[in-house]
């Protein structure tokens, strides 16, 4: 294969540029980092399962009209995404207090809240992605007014999506983020889905037991993380058996 | 227990005033009935599947903040749901041709659809259950504007999440009928999702093999019903397997 160029190397994924332009090669890294990459580790499979997991969901979505990123995987580490420009929001919806709201706002993790709430946060690591306010997000022209519905509709209709995906495997859906993206087509443009959907990016309590399977088992070392995501990954039918992955990771537990 | 009021007896349900005012007693029927009631059967088992298979989804939309008229489930036949005012529309929306859509549209059945459509049928057992356009719903006062677009809403809301719970245990969400109520309290109103969603209002087809898993096996004579209602409760764990059902349907297949 010809040396690829790098467009960017993040902490848990890697860019390269595309087959065609407008399009990108998202690699994903068995890099796991917490805490604002105060914690970090390599967790042997974790970018397999999460490029495997991200696939099913950003499939999903684009099969219900919901504009993502994602046209296709291409290898157990790969997939081939749509270049857009990143909106520097991270767009968190809450069905649950946990993490940081229950921290900030005093709510014991677990607290089922009136309804989903969604939250904006300004990403920049040197100052720790800080929670911000619409009216900030217009002042400072992060997005505008319509930019602001559109992410929130499609953050709802995520939501509603992933919270079935979920339910209907055991699974409650307590919090996830996503990153969205402007996608130009000529002088118009449209918001989509972008960066991952994956035990990364979200919050996952098994419904019966509680059991945590999303990257809390790493933040407060719960165990092992291969494991809580193989079981995701398991439920949903991803993981084919006989995948023959670039590395192993632990496909049962 | 005593006596109750029945309230409503259709082809699939029955109504009963419930214990508190302004709610009623859903009872789950094993009649089978298609073409506007011309096919009839009893199909055994059928009314304790449709109304675990209801609650699921019903109580799973209740959490992520779409209005239903369920309260809760009171046994293995029936359930306690919130007394609506019916809108005399049925609300159909469509991830793939399929059924009436194929016929009427020359669409091969199968046939995935530019991004999922919505369609209101007048519900009028005698006429057949017409398909109406928005402007006739709008001229006969079936619904206002705003009903329309509180209708538009809920109905893609609903189909983002059945599609995720289906996907998750791998089917297709080809399409589904709802009704809508109008809950008031005081002198506002709210649309609520009411009625039945289960295998007898959904399209619902295996996504490897293609079987079908609704109520198209009886339609069509594809064979036992049950079977397939129960091969969806099995995939959701939605029929706990020691369940002592009032009938005993077969609940593995
Ligand atoms: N479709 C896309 N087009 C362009 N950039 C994208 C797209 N999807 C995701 N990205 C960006 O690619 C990067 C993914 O790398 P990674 O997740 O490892 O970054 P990170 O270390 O979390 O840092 P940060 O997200 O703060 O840049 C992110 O910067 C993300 O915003
Ligand atoms: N929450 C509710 N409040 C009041 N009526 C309801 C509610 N949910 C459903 N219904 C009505 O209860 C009846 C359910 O019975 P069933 O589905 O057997 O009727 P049907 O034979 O299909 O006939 P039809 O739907 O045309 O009345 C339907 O008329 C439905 O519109
Ligand atoms: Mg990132
Ligand atoms: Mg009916």
């Amino acid at each position: 294969m010809a040396r690829r160029t790098k467009v960017y190397e993040g902490k848990a994924k890697i860019l390269y540029e595309g087959p065609e332009p407008g399009t990108l090669v998202q690699y994903f890294k068995d890099d796991a980092t917490a805490f604002n990459a105060e914690k970090r580790d390599v967790i042997d499979g974790k970018g397999v399962l999460n490029n495997m997991l991200s696939e099913f969901v950003m499939s999903g979505l684009n099969q219900i009209g919901v504009p993502t990123h994602f046209i296709k995987r291409i290898n157990m580490r790969e997939q081939l995404i749509r270049s857009v420009e990143i909106i520097p929001l991270e767009v968190v919806v809450r069905n649950i207090a946990a993490g940081s709201m229950s921290k900030r706002l005093g709510i014991e993790e677990g607290t089922r809240l009136p309804r989903p709430i969604i939250e904006f946060y300004y990403k920049d690591d040197k100052l720790g992605d800080p929670l911000v306010s619409e009216d900030q997000i217009l002042a400072f022209n992060w997005a505008s007014h319509q930019d602001l519905d559109d992410m929130v509709s499609l953050a709802v209709r995520v939501n509603d999506f992933l919270s079935g995906i979920m339910l209907a495997v055991g699974i409650t859906l307590v919090d996830f983020k996503i990153e969205i993206g402007r996608q130009y087509e000529g002088d118009m443009q449209r918001l989509v889905v972008a960066d991952e959907i994956s035990p990364d990016s979200c919050r996952l309590w098994d419904i019966k037991t509680g059991q945590k399977l999303d990257k809390d088992v790493f933040r407060r070392d719960l165990g092992s993380l291969t494991d809580a995501y193989s079981e995701v990954a398991r439920r949903l039918g991803v993981m084919p058996r006989n995948a023959t992955p670039m590395t192993k990771p632990k496909l049962m537990n």
